[in-house]
């Protein structure tokens, strides 16, 4: 197995359910969880999502950050972020969530490039020191889920493991 | 129990999946189940629609018409007829859906008045004489969903129940 | 298709939940189903006898009888009677459930092999005149069930039908 | 929080799918769980056991030890060895499974009254150092058990931690 590289930072147009932005380099000691979705991709709203709703409820917040990114990469008219604001409210997602970036050429939008994300859902899980650990995409079972990220929350924070 | 009324006519915007507009007139002879929904209404989205998609297998084409009704009364910003061509591309809803007419004034439109909905999902299940026989609210169970369009496709089309 | 025929009378050996035996031909005018079981069988615990439960709930006792027939051809050892009784009382079965009597040779029971069952769970509906009319092995959808059982409802139950 | 006990040793009558009788002792250094059902309880049938079947999948077996126990303590003439052998065949259950010992008095069976179970199913985590660190009755989480699972992993098998 590879060893594993920094996480790329979120590039982000906008946040919702955030007073502020959010860097991922703010949240080194932290395990990350990040869904990258798309609002009218079924299996993120019948899989993903709910799954990470789970994993806010199971995981304590001071540990575990949740995030989702809103990738989108098709239908750019239909998926406005004046709709993705409705689709939170509706889904009661009161998580943070980002507007992925676009990109100044073609349709794949900048956080979704810099990890080279296959489609949505995707799944990223970020260690206490920000590495890229985990890089699901599409279903993942909830018990090899919530076993991953407990290892990860086993961990300890420095970089020591590398050294 | 009242005496069934008939059902009020379509007033419909656009039509998507249907290359003329529809209306009950035209269908008269058949028994039509109109499934009204809003695309970010998560009870439309995991039950109603699903649902109706079943109906649409389980039944003949000739004898039941399946149509669905966008009926947005709220966040109307984000639910546009744009928003709803994608929505219906990537759940793969092929049966024809009209968008309902907005009102001159106020949130709700004009059908979902005209028929004193409740809210989304509504299902409407409408005779061969053109008479509204269940107004459900809500979710359905599949079982009791079955019976009740085969009771009205047991029935004949003409009016002599009523005379 | 064919013309249905007489559904052959039950062989049972012992009735639970049911103060008396129950024969077919004392049911003539109304609709029969009979979820035929072993309780040692996954489909029938995880889909079959649910759905028949959810049968006995939808439609109205006094024309639709729900019967359970436990026509064990395997392991006859392990679900006995009085296995049977244990596991009724523990799946909260309510409705009249008939231990298929065993065969003179052989480990298929005598209703089993008068209908041809091909395994369990399988369904059977009888319609009012006392003739099989329709004879599932495995999955029913619910929908199609709910329509099933609806259209042999709205038939009349003598025999004009075929004379 | 309390001390976390020594594990109490299983009393087992007679196992399943395991060519010798298996001890707690034996298996010092690998976390163990431990499905306690009932044959005929549906919430361990629905449940708790493809829970463990699933766990068994997700966690390498060098590490984690799946068992079960069957802990009859009602309708024990319908839960019989000859009546679990065809259940555990049924259902297609391969990891071990142990016939808790019946008491010399009482319906309560042996291990069942080590570990004070109130019911089943009953599900015992089990540490490297054969501590039992969870007991849950009735229903868990696929996300919150996989994340306990791997927490026990995580931690070294000696008695260090308690010294």
């Amino acid at each position: 197995m590879n060893t594993p590289q920094q996480a790329p930072e979120l590039q982000v147009a906008q946040w919702f359910n955030s007073p502020e932005p959010i860097t991922l380099a703010a949240l080194h000691g932290k395990v990350v969880v990040i869904e990258a979705f798309q609002m009218l991709c079924p299996g993120c709203v019948a899989h993903g999502l709910p799954q990470v709703q789970k994993l806010r409820r199971v995981f304590p917040e001071e540990h575990v950050v949740v995030l989702g990114l809103h990738t989108v990469f098709e239908h750019h008219a239909a998926m406005t972020p004046v709709a993705l604001e409705a689709f939170l409210h509706e889904y009661k997602i009161r998580f943070p969530v980002g507007v992925d970036a676009p990109a100044e050429i073609g349709p794949i939008p900048r956080t979704m490039a810099a990890y080279g994300m296959r489609g949505t859902p995707s799944l990223l899980l970020i260690d206490r020191a920000g590495r890229l650990r985990e890089h699901h995409f599409g279903q993942v079972e909830d018990m090899a889920l919530g076993a991953q990220v407990a290892l990860l929350l086993g961990e300890c924070g420095d970089d020591s493991a590398t050294a």
